[in-house]
């Protein structure tokens, strides 16, 4: 029998990135279309086809996909819908899995959000390989979260567990965050909060620092952690100010499930010690008393760029959702 | 083939409670023992062995259990072991399930929380029949929890998960916790809590209330709830205070596992709508909006007096631990 593959696919704000990955989990050949571009999902989907078709034939591969695994902002596991996703164009509810199927004639596709995604692909090829209680953090533009328990990946009663970006962390006088509220983890800790905190602390304190040369407005995550590695005390602080919160909210989910690892994805995963030192600390400190010293805090070992793609291509293994088509237009395809 | 039966005992610190339960939840016949005066653990295991079997006997059971499960505080369902119990005077770690499995000829036996128990208990014959995801909040002296996601209780790396009584819900002056920690759910919402908030609201308040009539260090619980029936404001207050800072935590926790339910169990539980308004109004503005709607509040269908032993009896059907007798014991029982 030839190898066998599957595809997994990342579909992000700007672009989609797509990958042929063997059964070791090596990606074999990647490629990526614009997601942005598209205002028509059809028209995206087509693209998607051409591409994806392209890359399986010039490997190849045209018997041997398995199955499709995408990873999606707020992609929904069990209806196989992008529901109200903040980033892209094609309204309040895509068909994704039931599109993508059809158009590579009824192979089965599961679809999941991007940090279930990255969670399985670390379960599978990464930190938490082996591991059947953890949870996977992503810091990015905002803060992500892939729960797993007893092996798989929880989902929840509607498709939409996991969203530890969003447990509240400041009760009182909390920053607005995104999700329409206040006090959110992701409002402090993700890299826009990162920024925010800079902004803050600029602005309340008045010792020196290396960010006052920068436009104030324009302060990413990156220009803190560069000005904390030049040794500026007030970047340092941003970090310190992060990690605390991260290590305070890290000791409450213990309480819920108590994993093995917790396991730390995305730009400011990469922050190093800046970063997971107050983080440490704080979470040893905070921690219930009976899980004190159990919970490993770590950082993926995926490539960033590889992770998403792998994490997806894992779940294909595993894709039930299959397009049936129609009668009529089976005929239509015998008759073409 | 003769009708099977399951036992299930519930530990308390106070009163041990043991029944004989048929496959479809009715306790056949229930007695117990006192926890508390057995000093020495064997006398305990002596005593409860002797209780049961006298039971079982008297309902001509002899031949038909098929498990025992048992609700312990502090019990671990991986290890069999009871760790650390407040409550309990037997040492830092109880080897339960060895000790009764062998005191009942080898019979399989699974341990778990008292609140744990409860979970099951409500999925196998409560409120949370049919559901695949809920939690089970208990309010009783502590605030407990036991985690369904997919079915299944959520034990976590260590047997330990689902402490939810212990999620930080005050990060600044927030009161001390039995646990060591400040600020728990556990020092504000157990029935100990709402006694201590009674305390503090009459002191810093100056209003005339029912509860000044009595001593302040004395006041329970149930004084608040009466005193709120009977229509005095301060006692209302607290239960509003109480029910805020739940459905506080409730949020969090949907957006952790988005479960189908969280159902009440334990004293507090039964405080209706003083409780519940509050609660359940905070609760909705505090979700995120993704799952708006979507998890009920429901109280425990079960009788508290039933409902410890129905649960632990529910794991019995499928407890795996055996005492497996060394051989040379086994011989000797021959002998006998």
């Amino acid at each position: 029998m030839s190898k066998p593959y599957v595809v997994g696919i990342d579909i992000g704000g700007t672009n989609t990135v797509f990958g042929i990955v063997d059964a070791r989990g090596h990606v074999v050949a990647a490629d990526s279309v614009k997601t942005k571009k598209h205002v028509d999902f059809d028209d995206y989907i087509n693209d998607l086809h051409e591409g994806l078709s392209r890359l399986i034939k010039a490997n190849d591969a045209e018997d041997q996909i398995q199955g499709i695994g995408i990873g999606a902002p707020n992609a929904n596991y069990y209806t196989g819908e992008i529901i109200n996703p903040p980033n892209l164009p094609w309204g309040p509810i895509i068909p994704l899995a039931e599109k993508v199927s059809k158009a590579f004639g009824g192979i089965p596709v599961a679809i999941t959000n991007d940090a279930n995604a990255a969670a399985v692909g670390e379960m599978t090829y990464g930190a938490a390989r082996g591991m059947k209680d953890f949870i996977m953090i992503t810091l990015g533009t905002g803060v992500g979260s892939g729960i797993v328990i007893n092996g798989q990946l929880v989902y929840g009663s509607d498709g939409f567990a996991g969203e530890l970006g969003h447990v509240i962390m400041k009760r009182n006088n909390g920053r607005v965050c995104g999700c329409g509220r206040t006090g959110c983890l992701e409002a402090y800790c993700s890299a826009t909060g990162v920024a925010r905190t800079a902004r803050e602390f600029l602005e309340i304190r008045n010792e020196p620092s290396l960010l006052r040369n920068l436009d104030i407005e324009d302060i990413t995550s990156k220009d803190v952690y560069d000005a904390a590695m030049a040794g500026d005390r007030l970047a340092k602080d941003i970090f310190t100010f992060t990690g605390t919160i991260l290590g305070e909210a890290f000791a409450d989910m213990v309480a819920f499930s108590s994993p093995q690892a917790i396991v730390l994805f995305g730009g400011l995963a990469k922050s190093g010690e800046l970063l997971l030192k107050p983080l440490k600390e704080t979470f040893e400190k905070s921690v219930m008393p009976v899980f004190a010293g159990k919970t490993k805090i770590l950082i993926s070992e995926l490539k960033e760029s590889d992770a998403a793609v792998l994490g997806a291509s894992a779940l294909g293994w595993e894709a039930r959702y299959r397009y049936e088509a129609p009668r009529a237009e089976k005929i239509d395809e015998v008759a073409e």
